[in-house]
Order: structure tokens, then C-alpha cells, then sequence
């Protein structure tokens, strides 16, 4: 079997009876005779182009989203993702940025640079606050597995939950953290209406796509004091526009899609891939294919 | 019995049989009678008027460290501290700030600052990584179980611990987690030595004292690299003065000596007392006596 895979280090180093491993070399031809594609960092066009490859059977997105991917795959191509790789980092990250907003590393930064050494009076922990984690696949049990020794109240909602239990849920929630894939269904989800259904003073936090919600009834909600603040590792657009005033709103806190950024992610990516063939080729039940008429 | 409370709302509604609470107001003469204090920013001079009275048998610290008051309290008067009160928020904000570090939340804001969407390739988690408590009590314990769902090692490593037990421990460590208290023995510990035995690049986090770090050399393995970063909640001196190299240098996270700091605190001392009243009224022994000898 032909895999192709991307043209890096870790990747070049992957051996295995029965693969060929074929790196997709900036410029050159792809190899018409491939199976499986190992996707990262591959550029929209050259994407086209393999998915349109005659023998190719699988995919394999090394990513958590397939957003990017589902639309244009033939349907007769399988679909695998990586959830599994990202789940630790996405759910630090997530993490990190909540207990700063809590702990109000945000302004501390600011005065930071100002030199200023200012104690604020309204600093809070996770104890006995109530998270509700809104997409409560792999990476939302990861994180409250984190939260739960803080001290906090965990309420998972999955996906395609009704109006009635989706505003229960939120009228009670300090911290809304949304891990939602994108989807027709989730996009624009969380818009002005769902946004006032927050307890005033609760913080919103956006790990999943930035379409999930709406740009504007975001600002507004935390221009009229609505929402106590979010942070937004994902934005719409992205990357968010240097004219965005989401920059500067106060209790707004950025981080540029890096949630499941780590220094070594291509050499865990690289294992994920051996494992990931290893049971492909010995007919193991895959947990990560993807269910493509759901989007995730 | 008489204790003296602070002039505080939570304390005035303090009620119990058998004691009768006297507040502390600005510029009102101390009841000569009063038997405990209950200490909470008391100004230096009337707090050495209060540990004169010549009923004094006890004084509780809503603080963990003893530092401030161990010195100038009649060696008769027993001294009780509040460590207890101050687990949860102290480990939640050093977990704050270490993930802060991993995950480039102080870098991500200044970039937000100027408006940049620049996403960093050297981001990193606690997975797999070790994470030593110097100082391994009450607080130390409450982090470690906070870390130990991220993947990381943990070393306690207590306090009074010999130089080779140090040596092993810091050569092995990604980041260091100070909770010592300031005793004379832990004054100036962190000196060029101990960090020249840090694996070059490991955080220094700084929850205890300023005093427990020689700052000249803080600087100094910050500029030469050997540390990768420094977390500093606690300075020498403290505050930071406005013209300490530390507000600028690379990787260095300053937070204003708030580790313990909650909006609720005021009600959570109040009730701390209350429980501490009942304990001690019912002679239970009380697991928060300071050893006056060791300093904490």
C-alpha cells in the first residue's frame, strides 16, 4: 500500500512491512497509484489534487476539525481524523487560558508592562464554579478530568441538544466553553439569543471554530456587560482582522488557534500516523473515522 | 473570652456563645482584656500594640506565611496560621501561571496588544513533563493533584532536605514550584548555585517569599539562558520597584503577590475563624499551631 505523507522528518523516518511511504514533495507529481493520504499543512489546491487521485481509499487529517476537508473529499474516500492526538493539549489549553481569566493573568500582563505591580480585588477560582463544556467529546472529558480536582461543577452538552436543556444548562453556568465541531447545524449557533440566556457575568470560551458564533452579538454582548469576558483561540474571521475591535475589549483574552499547538507535534503526529496504520492494516475497528453525514 | 477581629463585615456578624468579638477600628483604643486576635492587615505599629496586651494568649494569622509576625510576638502567645484558607487559590494560580507559561499566554498578550495574530511553534504542555514542589506542605499537595490529570512528574521535595537529595531532584526538573516559607534556614536558598544545577531552559516559579530567591542571580540566569523562564508571584523586594530589569526580560511572568488572592476572601476568613473558634473552644488539637522554632 502507498501512503503519502508529509514531507518532514519524523515522517521521512516511518517504516513499516506492507507501506510505502511516499512524502508530498513541494512541486512534484503525486503518485497516481496511492491509497492513503496523511494530511498536514497541505496546501488547498495540491489537497484538490490528491483527493482526486484514482486509487485513493482513505484520509487521514491529522487534525481535530475536518471542516476544511469534508466538503471536497469524493464520497467514496474514507475519512479519518486525530482527535485523539490533540485532546491533551487542546484541553491544557483550554485550561490555561480559563484559570487566567479567573485568575486575571490578562491584566497582570498589561501592568506588567507598564511596570505597575497593582492588586487587583477580584480575582476567583474554579472552585465551586459551574463549567458547562459544550461539545463534550474526547477533548471536554479530557479537560474535565483537569477541572474536577479545581474544585468545579462539570455539566457536559453534547451536540444536537434540545433548546429546553441547552438553557438550563447556561442559565446556571459561570464558564461556557464551547468544543463544538462546525457544522450546518453549529454554525451561528451561539448568537444574541443564546448569548443572553448566560447568567450575567459569565465567561464564554471558544476552542472549537470561530463560526460557531456570531462575530458581532459577541462584541455587543461584551460591550453591554453581558458576558464577563471569552476567550477566543478561534475567531471569524480568522486570523481576526487587525481593525477587529475584539482585540481590545476588556476581559478579552486571544490566542491565535494554537490550542492544540505543541514544539513536538510533528513527531507525535508521525507516531500517531505508525499506530494509526498498524491497526488499519490489521483490521482493528477504527474509533476515528468519521461520520461524514454527521460533520465530525 | 474576648477576641479581637477585624473591622469587617463578614467578621461583625460573627456570633458564638462564649466569646465576645471586638473589632479592631482605626484609631480606637485595644481592649486591654482581649485574650485572641484574629490578625488581618492590622498596620505594623498597632499589630505590636495588639501582641502587648497583657491578656494575649493566642494569635491567628489569616495568612500561611508567619513571617511578618513570628518575630515580634511574646514567646507565651501561641501563634496559629491560615494556610488552609489559602490552599486551593495559591495551587490554582501557580497551576494558572505554569500553564500560562507552557501554552505562551504572557506572549500571545502582548501580541494582542499590538494587534498580531502570530502563532509560536515552541508551545508546550505539562505532559511528560517534571514538575518539582520545593516546599511540598498543605499547598504543594493541593498542585500536585491538580497536576497529575496533565501528565506531569511530580517531586516533592520538603523543605530541610539535604544537598544531594536538592541536586538530584533540580538536575531532572522542566519547571520548579517554590512554596517554602521564609525562615532562616530558606533566605536567599535559590542562589547562582542551585540554579546553576537546573537543566538549562527549566522554569523557576516563585510562590513562597522574594527572600527565598538571590534576585541579582534571578537576573542573571535569566540573561545567560540557563533558565528558560521565571514565574515570580513573590519579590525581593517586594513590591517590584519600578526600575527591576525583571518587568521587561523574555519569559518572565509577574504577578502581584495575588496567588492567594479571591473577591471572597474576606467571607471565607470569617468563616475559617468561626470553625477555628469551635475547635479551639471544644479543645480539639489544632493541626494549624505553628512550631515557633521552625518558623512555620
Amino acid at each position: 500500500m502507498k501512503v503519502l505523507v508529509p514531507d518532514a522528518e519524523p515522517f521521512l523516518q516511518l517504516k513499516m512491512p506492507g507501506v510505502q511511504f511516499a512524502p508530498y514533495r513541494r512541486d512534484a507529481d503525486l503518485p497516481a497509484e496511492a491509497e492513503g493520504l496523511v494530511l498536514w499543512g497541505l496546501p488547498r489546491g495540491r489537497r484538490q489534487t490528491a483527493f482526486e487521485l484514482p486509487s485513493l481509499r482513505w484520509v487521514l487529517t491529522l487534525t481535530a476539525g475536518i471542516d476544511h476537508v469534508v466538503h471536497d473529499l469524493p464520497e467514496h474516500v474514507t475519512l479519518y481524523n486525530a482527535s485523539r492526538l490533540h485532546d491533551a493539549a487542546v484541553a491544557q489549553h483550554a485550561l490555561s487560558t480559563i484559570l487566567a481569566a479567573a485568575r486575571g493573568l490578562h491584566r497582570a500582563r498589561d501592568a506588567q508592562a507598564q511596570r505597575q505591580w497593582t492588586r487587583p480585588h477580584d480575582l476567583w477560582t474554579l472552585q465551586d464554579r459551574s463549567v458547562v463544556i459544550w461539545g463534550h467529546g474526547h477533548i471536554g472529558r479530557r479537560l474535565a478530568g483537569m477541572l474536577e480536582p479545581l474544585g468545579a461543577r462539570i455539566t457536559g452538552l453534547r451536540s444536537g441538544r434540545g433548546p429546553g436543556e441547552i438553557r438550563q444548562a447556561l442559565a446556571g453556568a459561570d464558564v461556557v466553553v464551547l468544543l463544538l465541531p462546525s457544522t450546518p447545524e453549529t454554525q451561528g449557533l451561539v448568537n444574541a439569543e443564546v448569548l443572553a440566556q448566560l447568567k450575567p457575568g459569565a465567561w464564554l470560551a471558544n476552542f472549537g471554530r470561530g463560526t460557531l458564533v456570531v462575530t458581532t452579538d459577541l462584541q455587543e454582548a461584551l460591550t453591554n456587560g453581558q458576558l464577563g469576558g471569552a476567550i477566543l483561540d478561534v475567531t471569524d474571521p480568522e486570523p481576526l482582522p487587525e481593525e477587529s475591535p475584539l482585540w481590545s475589549l476588556p476581559n478579552v483574552i486571544i490566542t491565535p488557534h494554537v490550542a492544540s499547538a505543541t514544539q513536538d507535534i510533528l513527531q507525535r503526529a508521525a507516531m500517531f500516523t505508525q499506530e494509526f496504520l498498524s491497526d488499519l492494516l490489521r483490521g482493528v475497528e477504527m474509533t476515528n473515522r468519521v461520520e461524514r453525514h454527521k460533520g465530525y
